[in-house]
């Protein structure tokens, strides 16, 4: 009994920072996304297309969260936007102290939008709300299509998910539109967006959510 | 401070647990392999085709972690081996208290071995050691070359770790030799076995490394 308690102080604790991040995105004029995934779904080549497309549009900052290694930021970098790497040391999910930490560190009065890439995992950045106000899965298509039936909590959550590596769908036995319909029938409102990173295939309808997103009136 | 002596709290009673469930196996002289991966690495693939090859010869169980549904049993419920669900409702892994639980549900005295299945996860489950032997961990190639480098720590505790979807690799952009390189230097011991549990390439090495490890006496 007493675990549950602490996992709900910790979670109350983070909301109440995360609404201070989401304050703080609002002072500045900043729209923020959190993107989650399993490891290797292709988030940072998500973002590394996504930067290609837009960076001279508008001002972008870039959030990497990662147990370990600089690897990501590095891949964000030659992009020249502002880029802050998290290390969690082990910790399996962002929390909103640390994106508050890694705030301190971008120029927030120059961006109009900041990409978090959280921790590569399905399970557990879904609890921690990091002040965002959105959150995009990216699922690659190589996982199989049981994956939103086995987690659904990420696409309950997401707004928008990338079915990435659309590519490898003939290599997969994985079948698309069952993959789709179970997730529908999980979240009927998500966007669902096939693509591939690695061939730019699909991509243009990414971009397109992600300018009608920026363009949205907040509520 | 208080969260860290919380988890800290948590692990060590999740150990003596687990060790309880070491004793009960090794009482019963049942062997258990703990199978780690992200989502969709291929776990329970790699567990239909060991079944396949082994269920004669080995009187085999199986316990399946999932956040939910029960679609991984019964996936080994046509091999007519003895096969227990958990579902964690949300929690991000195993631990030795909901392994304790299965194995009331399984008949021990009439196993060799147990194989149980984690919830897809690269982080989480790595900390929760349910009783078992050795841990097996999965990796599949279309999660990119970089996950040993970034999510060391499933691969330091492993014994040995299948390198799946190995016929993805065309596809992937992945330098192999790179992440074996990158993953024995991690842990020098670990036992790499390419493999593709699709095409079935590669599997005898892995049959043959479960039967020395089966035929290996105990410490």
């Amino acid at each position: 009994m007493t675990e549950i308690k602490v996992v709900q102080g910790i979670l109350k604790a983070n909301d109440a920072l995360a609404e201070a991040n989401a304050r703080r995105f609002a002072e500045h004029g900043v729209r923020a996304l959190n993107f989650i995934s399993s490891p290797g779904a292709g988030k940072t080549t998500l973002l590394e297309r996504t930067l290609g497309r837009f960076k001279d549009s508008w001002r972008i900052g870039v959030v990497e969260g990662d147990i370990a290694t600089t690897r990501d930021a590095e891949r964000i970098q030659p992009f020249g936007v502002p880029v802050v790497q998290i290390n969690t040391q082990g910790g399996c999910h962002l929390d909103a102290s640390m994106v508050a930490r890694a705030l301190d560190a971008l120029p927030l009065d120059a961006l109009d939008v900041v990409f978090i890439e959280n921790v590569g995992n399905l399970v557990c950045p879904v609890s921690y709300r990091l002040g965002e106000e959105a959150v995009v899965a990216v699922l690659s298509i190589a996982e199989g299509q049981d994956k939103p039936a086995k987690y659904p909590a990420l696409f309950r959550r997401a707004e928008a998910m990338v079915l990435n590596k659309l590519d490898l769908a003939p290599y997969c036995d994985v079948d698309v539109e069952t993959l789709i319909a179970d997730t529908r029938r999980i979240n009927p409102k998500l966007e669902i967006i096939r693509a591939s990173c690695r061939t730019g295939e699909g991509l243009e309808a990414w971009y397109a959510w992600l300018e009608r997103w920026l363009g949205r009136k907040e509520a």
